[in-house]
């Protein structure tokens, strides 16, 4: 990823960036390989705060992996950080690659697992305390496509996080993918008339659980994306910690339209943006 | 509405209040035009205090506007109370209709839209700190009738809402339409056999989400009321800030039963109702 | 149920202990019969904590009644606390046997009801304030079987619950089935390519909400066990105070799994767990 300005990463690329990884062929198998380091990054969340994150490859959220159902997935994990940490991936995989063992500093632990099922998969840090280190930003998305992929649309992802900067146990500020207010201050372009398929992640500790409302409009919903159709229509949806969706929507009329969670005084605390729907 | 004794409105009319405006054909089309005023409003929540609502028509929750789906809409917004507010609409609708911009003081606008889709679709005013404008008690439900109409029913509408009463981005007492324990007090009668259609909506800040649950019964889910058939039934169901759903049941046994979240620190301090059912 | 060691009963047995009470005959229908006791019984909750539970036959939650669809239940409640309990059960029932009546200390009320819908039913003291009568562990689950029996599976009862050590309204510590980790001490044996059926109940007081998350697996989800089909596939489910479902999974790697909220801080005040998946 390319640091844009102040950021270390560029929150507007980060929204369409899917890590396909490096494909191998390797005993007459698929095998899709990603490589990630962990690292200590400072994260300008504000004009007054900057915060410490634990960043892989330097972004918060780390990169979104994408692969297919039923390839073999290689997770080449390098920690650099002075502190241990861990690559926990939900979805289904045996206990030995189940990432809850520390990858002491300096080392490179090696996770790999069949892709499977097809869906929409966050994977985190789980050193104790786990709030602490997801607080610090070490959680990302794994996207599992499904055999006969989706239909066409403008794929993005969001991430909800919340850093809790008085170590009090409570969060001081939220952000969609890292940054607070980064996509309200800059609309997340958009088109009229064009499918969206968002992939969303709640990872905000502390808070018992957030909703995700978009204006002036609806959203279906395929839960934690294990379906190929939608199981409801709204525009408004609960989700606890490490709950995912994909929500689909299309805009009909232009405009600059807000996306936040219903938890006002959440969205107000920076996980606050805008979509600017272009007319065609 | 007519206020009855203490109280500026009547909450057991408040319940089955629908409003359908004024009907006008205007350019070869139905147009449901409303009208609604924006002012502060004290309400007596209890013995010890008198809170200063901000209120429409004198009502919290504000008036339940009631359309059919594909009417053209028509909501005008006096604003006479002393500061900004706005009116948001859940649903769609393009970015000018979006209820974003403050109305100030003693000036109106005219929200006008397409009513769609059919659901249940709150509306709000939209000022920052929306915490704190939600939390005076500018909220209510904009009703859009599917095209084919549901069952005859019994229709009831309840608003869960909270009031901060310190300022401490807390909610020290709760109330089903705007009075805590009015329906504790004064059950509201609904008759045995009889389908009850309940049009639910949460507008509780700072609680992440809160729980609504009826004693002795289950209830069929019509998730933000954007579905014919129902798609789970419970008795318990949780649901974060601004989701709201029509619940469906019926009291097969006459007597009186309990209604409330079953975050039971929430009911004990004011949401608290009961069902008298009444014998056929 | 027989304590074991320092605990006044065995929550290795409590995971599947169906209390199936005594079939009688009467009128020329099957009436199934219970008797519960209520008492005030200690709980070594750690190494410094002794916590006074309110308990049903000594449990902390209390048995997990077990009945079928359409038959009459009788539960014979003794109160023989200090102060005054009743059971509040959840499911459709006559007003008269709400249980929201309090019986006092020393004396026996039997609740008689037909057992419906089918379902997975909570049940609890409701004696004001319920936060506490809950927080001091009288909950436990009725499970209503369906009258075509599920599949065959490794059947497993789990309820989350919170102390409130400090009466701060506020949990200080969490549990499954009333001892804070010792399921993650104790790992739970099940096995390879074994379905299990969990009946799985969050009765935590104070927290809006909790999600309930295996590792390395995903499940399927029966809401409020009212139905034979799944409504969803996933790995955290979000679940307010009372919320109730059957979860089914089958893990087909053997090894040591953790389970528990994904609200982390939760996870780490003693409701965590692990499954022990052992070879076939
Ligand atoms: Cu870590
Ligand atoms: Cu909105
Ligand atoms: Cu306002
Ligand atoms: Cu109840
Ligand atoms: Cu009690
Ligand atoms: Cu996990
Ligand atoms: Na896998
Ligand atoms: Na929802
Ligand atoms: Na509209
Ligand atoms: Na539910
Ligand atoms: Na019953
Ligand atoms: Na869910
Ligand atoms: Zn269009
Ligand atoms: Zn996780
Ligand atoms: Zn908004
Ligand atoms: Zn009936
Ligand atoms: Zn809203
Ligand atoms: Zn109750
Ligand atoms: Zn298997
Ligand atoms: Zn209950
Ligand atoms: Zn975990």
């Amino acid at each position: 990823p390319t640091p844009t300005g102040k950021y270390p990463y560029d929150p507007m690329a980060v929204l369409r960036d899917f890590d396909y990884g490096q494909v191998i062929q390797e005993n007459g198998r698929l095998l899709r390989q990603f490589e990630v380091t962990a690292r200590s990054t400072p994260v300008k969340l504000n004009a007054a705060i900057t915060f410490m994150t634990w960043s892989l490859n330097g972004r918060v959220p780390a990169p979104t992996l994408r692969a297919k159902a039923g390839e073999r997935l290689r997770i080449i994990f390098h920690n650099e950080d002075a502190t241990s940490h861990s690559l926990h991936f939900h979805g289904t995989h045996p206990a030995s690659m189940d990432g809850v063992k520390p990858v002491r500093r300096g080392k490179t632990f090696i996770y790999e697992f069949d892709a499977e099922p097809y869906g929409v998969h966050p994977y985190h840090c789980h050193i104790a305390p786990v709030t602490h280190h997801i607080g610090k930003g070490l959680y990302g998305l794994l996207i599992i496509d499904p055999p006969v992929e989706r239909p066409p649309a403008d794929e993005l992802v969001l991430v909800m996080g919340g850093y809790d900067l008085k170590k009090q146990d409570k969060n001081d500020i939220y952000a969609f993918n890292g940054i607070p207010n980064f996509y309200r201050d800059r609309p997340i372009e958009i088109y009229q008339h064009q499918l969206v398929r968002l992939y969303l992640l709640n990872m905000i500790e502390f808070d018992a659980a957030v909703t995700f409302h978009i204006h002036a409009n609806m959203f279906q919903v395929y839960p934690t994306g294990r379906t190929l159709t939608p199981s409801e229509e709204t525009d408004v949806i609960t989700m606890g910690p490490a709950e995912r969706h994909i929500l689909e929507f299309t805009y009909h009329y232009p405009g600059m339209y807000m996306f936040h969670p219903h938890q006002d005084q959440i969205a107000e605390r920076g996980c606050m943006g805008h979509f600017k729907v272009l007319p065609v």
